[in-house]
C-alpha cells in the first residue's frame, strides 16, 4: 500500500517528548488556575454548524471545518449542487474557538453555575488556514473566562491568575500591555471616523507594527478618513513611554498624548473624546497590581470585534509576539440567553509559549530500562518489572541489540536515567547493577 | 434569539464536577501506565478520509463524521450529485478508533522510535452511532499498545499495567477473561464453518450472552453451519469454570471442554483442531501473573476483526458489562508501512469506568470562599486572595447573597471546606474568620 503517511495539512503528531513537555505544562496551567477559583469545563469539539455561522466568531466562522450531515442522498446533493450552498451540506462543524461554545454552554447549564462564573477551558481548536510556520489547522487554547463580574475585579483575577500561571512555567518577565475598546472609540471619534467604520479602522490600526503609521494613515484614508496629522498621532502615542503612567509621558507632544497621562497630572480640561470612565477604569487596574509590570498601549486592538471594554495582551522583552490575550466582552454570552451579561476573558498563546520552556524534571519517578537477553523467559522480566514499578520506578525494557552504545544513547535522549543488563543470573531486582546514562 | 442551546445530539458537555473527576481519572491512568513504560503520544483528531476508510475500522468505517473539502464549487456539488458520492465531498473525517491512526503515525515516525514501541493514547474518538444510554457520539478511549514485540512479553505488560491502572483507580477486585483467536478458529473448525464464514461467525457467537446458545445455532444455521450439537458444545463452554483451568471443568462433559483442560491432565491425544501453541500460550500467560485472577473463557470474541492471536477483556463481578479489552493485531500495524509489525494492544472503557470511581481527596489544596459585600474596593480584595493563594489555597469570591444558607449549600456542594466573609474591616487574611462548610 504505497501511499503518504503524513497527518493531515498543517496537523501535527506529538511523539512522547513533546507530548510530555505539552502535558506537563497544561498541568501547571489548570493547577495554578484552579487555585484562583478557577473551575474547569469541557463541550464537544462540535457545535451546531448553525452556531458557529451566528456572526460571533468574525473571521474565524470562515476558517470552520464543516461536518457533512449523515445519510445524505442524491437529491441533497441536488439540491445543493443547484444552490451552490455547500454549508446546506453540514449539520455540525469543529470550533474555531473556545468563546462560542463557551456562550452556548453558559446558556445551557445556567441554573447550575455560580452567579459568578469563572471557566477553565483547555482544549484544541480548528481552522482551515493556510499552514505556515508557527500556525497549525489544530492547536490548543488555555481560555479562563469570569461571566457575571461587571466589575474591575474580573479583569483583576484574569491578570493575577495569568501572571500567576506564566511565572509557574517559569517565564517570569512577561509584561501586559493594558487598552480598552472605549479609548480607541474616543481616538477614532477624534479622527472623524463615523461609526459604521470603526470595526475597519481597527482593523487598520491592528495593522501598526507590521505597515506603520504611514501605513495606517493612509489605509484610513481610503476609508475617506483623511484627517492630516493622523500619521504623528498614532507616531506619538506608540513613541510615548506608557508603561509607567505616572510621569509626563516621553515623546508625547500632542493633545491625544497628554490626555492620557495619569489623573494627578491632567489638564483641567481633557479633550471631550476621552473617555473618562475607561480611563479611570485603566488607572485603578494598574494601581491594584503594584507588583505586575503593565504597560499602557492606546494603539493596542486585539482582532476581535466583540470586545467592548479593557483589552490585554501579554508580551516577554525576548519575544516578537504576544504570549495571549484577552478583553471584556458584555454582549457575547448573552447572544444564546437574550438578555445580556457581562463577561472577561484571557487566553494563553499555548502554541508559542510551550516551545519556550525548559523541560523540567521535578516529581519524575526514577526511569530506568531493563537491556535484556532475548531468550530469556517473559515470567522471570515481568516479576523483575513488577518488583521495580511497586518501589515507585518507571521501567522500560529494551532487547539487547549489537549496537548497545546507540541503544543507550536513544534512551538516554528519551530521559531515561539508568540501565541494567539482565541475563539469566538475574534472579531478583537486587541482583540488578543500574549504571547512570548520560554520563 | 429563540434556539435550542444544547450539546449536539449524542455529545455532552462537562460540568466542573465532573470534569474534575474524568481530569482525575485521567491523570492516575497516565501516571501508571508511564511507571510501566508506556509513552504518550497524540495526533490529530482528523485523519485523511482515504486512510479511515482503509478498511482496517470494520464496521465503525460506516460511522465516521466526514468533514468537506474547504472551497468547494458548484461544478464539484453538481459531480457529487450525480454520482450519488457525499464522501467525494469529503478529503478529512473524524478518528473513530485510536488504532488506525496508530498505524499511521508509527508509519510516520518509525525511524524515531524504540524498536519495541509502549504508547499510551488518551483522547477522544467520534462516531455517529443512534444516541442511546450510555452510548455517545463523542467518548475518551484510553488505549496501550505494544508495537515490535511478537513474544507474550507483550501481552504481560499490557494486562500488568491494566490492572495497576484499575487498582490505582480504586476498582478493586477486576477479572480478566482470557482467550485467543486461534483457539475460535479450532472450534469453527471442528463444525465444519468454512474460513470464508468465519468472520460472521464470530459475530454471531459474540452475541451468546444476548442470545443464548440455541439463538447462536440457529443463527449458524442460516449460514449453513448446521452441525447437530453445537448449542450443547456452547453450552457445556460457557458453563464450565474455567477460571481455575487447573482442575477439570466442572459440567464439561464434552470433548471439545475436555481437551481445554491444563497439560497435565491432557489426554494423551488432544483433538488435531485444537490450536497447541495457542493452548500454551494461554497456559504460559495465566502462570506468568500468579497474583491476577483470569477466567478462560473459550467462547470470547471481542468484536473487531483484526484481531488474530490472544484477547482478553476486564470484567468486574459488580457489573454486568467489560470495562476493557484488547488483544494481538499483527497484520495491521504494518498496513501503512507495506510489511508486518507485530502489535498488541488493550483499551480501558474510560466512559464506563469513571462513572463507578469514587471521588478522591488526596493532594487537593484547601479549597475557601470568600464571600464579599458589594461594594468593596476590588484592589483590596484581591490582594486578600493573593495572599491565601500564595499560602497555597484554592480561593473563590461570592457576592453576599441574601440566602446566604442556599450560597453556603452551593459551595459545599461545589467541593469548598471553609468560608469567611469579607468586610470593610478585613483588612488582610489574618483578620478573616473562617468557618468549616459542611457541618
Amino acid at each position: 500500500m504505497a501511499q503518504t503517511v503524513t497527518p493531515p495539512r498543517g496537523m501535527r503528531d506529538f511523539l512522547p517528548a513533546e507530548k510530555a513537555r505539552r502535558e506537563h505544562a497544561l498541568s501547571v496551567i489548570r493547577g495554578v488556575y484552579a487555585t484562583h477559583g478557577f473551575d474547569e469545563i469541557e463541550t464537544p469539539v462540535m457545535e451546531d454548524s448553525s452556531r458557529l455561522h451566528a456572526g460571533l466568531g468574525g473571521d474565524n466562522e470562515k476558517l470552520a471545518f464543516a461536518v457533512m450531515k449523515r445519510g445524505l442522498t442524491p437529491d441533497d446533493l441536488a439540491a445543493a449542487a443547484a444552490s451552490g450552498d455547500a454549508l446546506s451540506l453540514a449539520d455540525l462543524g469543529l470550533r474555531y474557538d473556545l468563546t462560542v461554545p463557551l456562550a452556548r454552554f453558559y446558556a445551557t447549564h445556567r441554573a447550575a453555575l455560580p452567579p459568578v462564573f469563572r471557566a477553565i477551558q483547555i482544549a484544541p481548536v480548528w481552522r482551515a488556514e493556510r499552514p505556515q510556520k508557527g500556525r497549525y489547522r489544530q492547536f490548543v487554547q488555555c481560555d479562563i473566562d469570569i461571566i457575571g463580574e461587571a466589575g474591575p475585579l474580573a479583569e483583576l483575577e484574569l491578570l493575577t491568575a495569568t501572571v500567576g500561571a506564566l511565572d509557574a512555567l517559569g517565564l517570569e518577565g512577561c509584561r501586559i500591555r493594558l487598552n480598552d475598546r472605549r479609548i480607541l472609540a474616543g481616538i477614532l471619534g477624534s479622527w472623524g471616523v463615523p461609526d459604521e467604520l470603526r470595526e475597519r479602522a481597527l482593523i487598520t490600526i491592528d495593522k501598526l507594527d507590521k505597515i506603520g503609521p504611514d501605513g495606517v494613515a493612509a489605509e484610513l484614508a481610503t476609508l475617506g478618513v483623511d484627517r492630516p496629522g493622523i500619521a504623528d498621532e498614532l507616531d506619538a502615542l506608540t513613541n510615548a513611554d506608557w508603561h509607567l503612567m505616572d510621569s509626563v509621558p516621553r515623546g508625547a507632544p500632542n493633545e491625544l498624548a497628554f490626555a492620557l497621562q495619569p489623573a494627578e497630572t491632567w489638564p483641567p480640561n481633557p479633550p471631550k473624546w476621552l473617555d473618562l470612565e475607561a480611563y479611570r477604569d485603566l488607572l485603578a487596574l494598574r494601581e491594584a497590581l503594584p507588583g505586575t509590570p503593565i504597560d499602557f498601549d492606546p494603539t493596542l486592538v486585539r482582532g476581535m470585534g466583540y470586545y467592548t471594554g479593557t483589552i490585554f495582551e501579554i508580551a516577554h522583552p525576548d519575544h516578537g509576539y504576544s504570549l495571549g490575550g484577552g478583553g471584556r466582552y458584555d454582549h457575547m454570552i448573552g447572544r444564546f440567553l437574550g438578555h445580556e451579561v457581562p463577561a472577561c476573558g484571557f487566553s494563553i498563546g499555548f502554541e508559542r509559549i510551550v516551545d519556550l520552556l525548559a523541560v523540567r524534571d521535578e516529581g519524575r519517578p526514577r526511569s530506568v530500562v531493563l537491556v535484556h537477553d532475548r531468550d530469556l523467559e517473559p515470567a522471570a522480566l515481568l516479576a523483575l518489572k513488577h518488583e521495580l514499578v511497586a518501589s515507585g520506578m518507571r521501567v522500560r525494557f529494551e532487547r539487547r541489540a549489537k549496537n548497545l552504545r546507540g541503544l543507550l544513547d536513544r534512551v538516554t535522549a528519551d530521559g531515561f536515567d539508568a540501565w541494567a543488563p539482565v541475563g539469566a543470573e538475574t534472579t531478583d531486582a537486587a541482583s540488578l547493577a543500574f549504571r547512570d546514562l548520560g554520563e
